[in-house]
């Protein structure tokens, strides 16, 4: 099939089929193991992408593609493992430390939760670095070790290996430099194809919305949300989806040290309001998906998961199978702390009515707790912590956030930033919903 | 400036700025001498392109990539040449041969004709074959000898040199593989950047319409005329287009060796109907572009020039000049000729109703006068003679069409195509005109 012919389909707005997507998704498969294509080149490939982004694709045909991306790779067979296999996945936050919490909280509930995650990329975080602020931890961990974590705690936190959806790995670094990322099927198939990998048989998605989030809008969200839960059910995989607000950071601390230290707070029972109620509302649904109850009784049973400390337990055994030291439960000063914290003051006395998530997260990554490039290293002591979020009053001079940062990258700039990344008046927001909707 | 925003900027259907084309001609540039292109790969070409394809460009914007291509590479001047330059170009058709007949008869006018032509490719001929069928033509003048043909025979007919736009060197070969080709502003661009760095200030534009030229329909053939107009114009280039009838092959003779009889024969007054009027009239429009008298004054100038035999004067002292035999022109048998000839016969009596010129463009290249990749080798001799036009009456058993053809490709596939090429009914089709519109 010649390419040509592929892109020209796409071009002219028509419905790729089931060949001509093989041959595409192969092609792309075989670029990411540098071997021979079969004359597609890196070119004929943007020249698709493009097309797609701007034709789109039908839900049978973005399933399709979903299939042929995961087929692309291994995917992993866990039916020998007894129990019901679900995990969440989110589209990235600030903030968004849920899955450290949500997995031992479902994992406690006999949910097994094989997580394949990824590394913070721009302005949000992403959970193995997080993971890996715990001294010791591995996220590379084999296949045969995650089987063992698998069985023997109930929750894997591991990274993608390369055998997973490697046709995405291409597609995606394409995509990334044609500014052909936004395009809702591409991003549905790019997701879904890793998490058909994982061998689940239910997925909860946390699709974020608004301006620290990757979708800015609630259409955009929701189109988001729809594709990834017809996609995901056309495969098989039993998908549910919550759009939910992401304006200001989720809970209050944000880079990797220090949303390890909130996670473990919150399953201690001492989280911020907003991260503990999410948290605790999507694990009682991969517990519900499951199979493990209805939606209330398997919320029941998260909200006593997290009472009698039982998820705490699962983390702390997760930690010590993945090769971390579990003391830092107990010891927050075994995670690495940066030197320095300066505070963002209020100008003025008054109520926090908004607050820009996307800036508090360019800061993070500015103090280097992000990368700019994949191939960056980070600092994971350093980080924002948020002492007065929406909604709360301060007194001129208090301080907003507090930047935790080491001498070698306190950056005037950054502080600056953050100057930039609330608003005050004199009267206070109206509430607004954490979670917006949810779509099955 | 990064790539990926100049690809934004177009993905979303914006304009793109000046500085913009200029990032993405320069890149294109670069990578046609395989130089570095400051972070710009084809995979980024080839999404802006196909971003292009899908939501167009401005007039002005194409104005400014056309001028940008042309200062990607050399620019002729030819100011020290006295007489006014005047250019022909054709999007191409079959059996489409009035270069050879135009440039000559326009030069005898007094215009200076500065023809850089290129090869053929798929179905359609291209004239620096036609010309390289006689013995001894050389095509690749240097600049000097260009010059000199110019100065001496007011006519040169030479291919494009190296340093003529190489930023549509690189655009087009990734076009043609991505599907990108029929682009109204990418065609433009391509075009008229060659023919701005030709150092003309008349450009005569024969746009082909029907199922025998690149544009299939009208309205596509009047928008591309309507482009090409508008920014050969603004960019300082009088430009005039005709669209003209490509249904059935244009005179009788396709096929490299073949059309340079009939081109003969028609510059010694014996031409078919169709291709002499076709040649005098775009020759008319070249000579009044050139400021040398009225249309009126231009086609009787032209028309007396043919009758004279000043025009085959002018052909014959080219072929001197470029080093070809002029003893071709009264001995036929000094071009090459095919060893085999086959009629393909009316399987009844009638009237032809229409003729397919793509399908027997598509013979010519079976037997081996045509390119399926640019760097393929033909055979000048082969070709098509059409014996029986659209209108015209046969008896059943007369020869149609006569293949002319080498052993090594007597394609009996070939004369299959040729039996479907063709409709006879018992009545005449309606007459239909051949220049059908000029836009000026």
């Amino acid at each position: 099939m010649r390419p040509g012919d592929v892109i020209q389909t796409k071009r002219d707005g028509g419905e790729l089929s089931r060949s001509q997507i093989d041959a595409f998704v192969t092609a792309a498969a075989r670029l990411a193991a540098r071997r021979d294509a079969g004359g597609w080149e890196p070119y004929h490939l943007t020249a698709l992408l493009m097309a797609v982004y701007v034709n789109g694709m039908s839900p049978a045909e973005t399933a399709y593609f979903t299939q042929a991306m995961a087929d692309s790779g291994k995917r992993l067979d866990l039916s020998d493992l007894p129990g019901p296999k679900v995990d969440k996945h989110s589209t990235g936050g600030v903030g968004d430390k849920t899955s450290l919490i949500l997995g031992p909280l479902a994992a406690a509930c006999g949910v097994v939760v094989p997580m394949m995650s990824g590394r913070g990329l721009g302005h949000s975080g992403g959970t193995l670095d997080k993971l890996e602020s715990i001294p010791g931890f591995r996220v590379n961990l084999s296949e045969a070790e995650f089987r063992a974590a698998l069985s023997k705690v109930g929750l894997g936190m591991i990274g993608q290996t390369a055998d997973i959806a490697p046709a995405d790995k291409t597609l995606y670094s394409l995509r990334d430099v044609t500014s052909t990322v936004e395009s809702i099927p591409l991003i549905t198939a790019s997701i879904l194809s890793k998490k058909l990998s994982e061998g689940i048989g239910g997925l909860v998605m946390d699709v974020k919305t608004g301006r620290g989030a990757f979708m800015k809008t609630r259409e955009r969200s929701r189109a988001l949300a729809e594709s990834i839960v017809s996609v995901g059910n056309a495969n098989g995989l039993r998908t549910v989806a919550m759009i939910t607000a992401m304006g200001a950071p989720l809970g209050r601390y944000v880079g990797n040290s220090l949303e390890v230290v909130e996670s473990i707070e919150t399953l201690k029972g001492n989280g911020p309001p907003d991260l503990t109620e999410l948290s605790v509302k999507l694990a009682a649904r991969m517990v519900s998906l499951a199979g493990l109850g209805t939606d209330a009784e398997a919320e029941a049973k998260v909200r006593s998961a997290l009472a009698s400390g039982a998820g705490l337990e699962v983390f702390r055994k997760c930690i010590e199978q993945q090769d971390g030291d579990p003391r830092v439960i107990d010891d927050y000063k075994r995670l690495p702390t940066a030197i320095d914290t300066t505070p963002i003051e209020a100008p003025r006395a008054g109520y926090i009515t908004s607050m820009d998530a996307e800036k508090v997260g360019v800061v993070v990554r500015m103090l280097g707790g992000g990368r700019s490039r994949a191939e960056d290293g980070i600092d994971h002591a350093v980080g924002v912590i948020v002492r007065a979020k929406p909604g709360e009053r301060v007194a001129a001079g208090d301080a907003v956030f507090e930047a935790h940062h080491n001498p070698a990258r306190a950056s005037a700039e950054a502080f600056q930033l953050l100057k930039s990344a609330f608003d005050i008046a004199d009267a206070p927001p109206a509430e607004s919903p954490l979670i917006l909707e949810e779509l099955a």
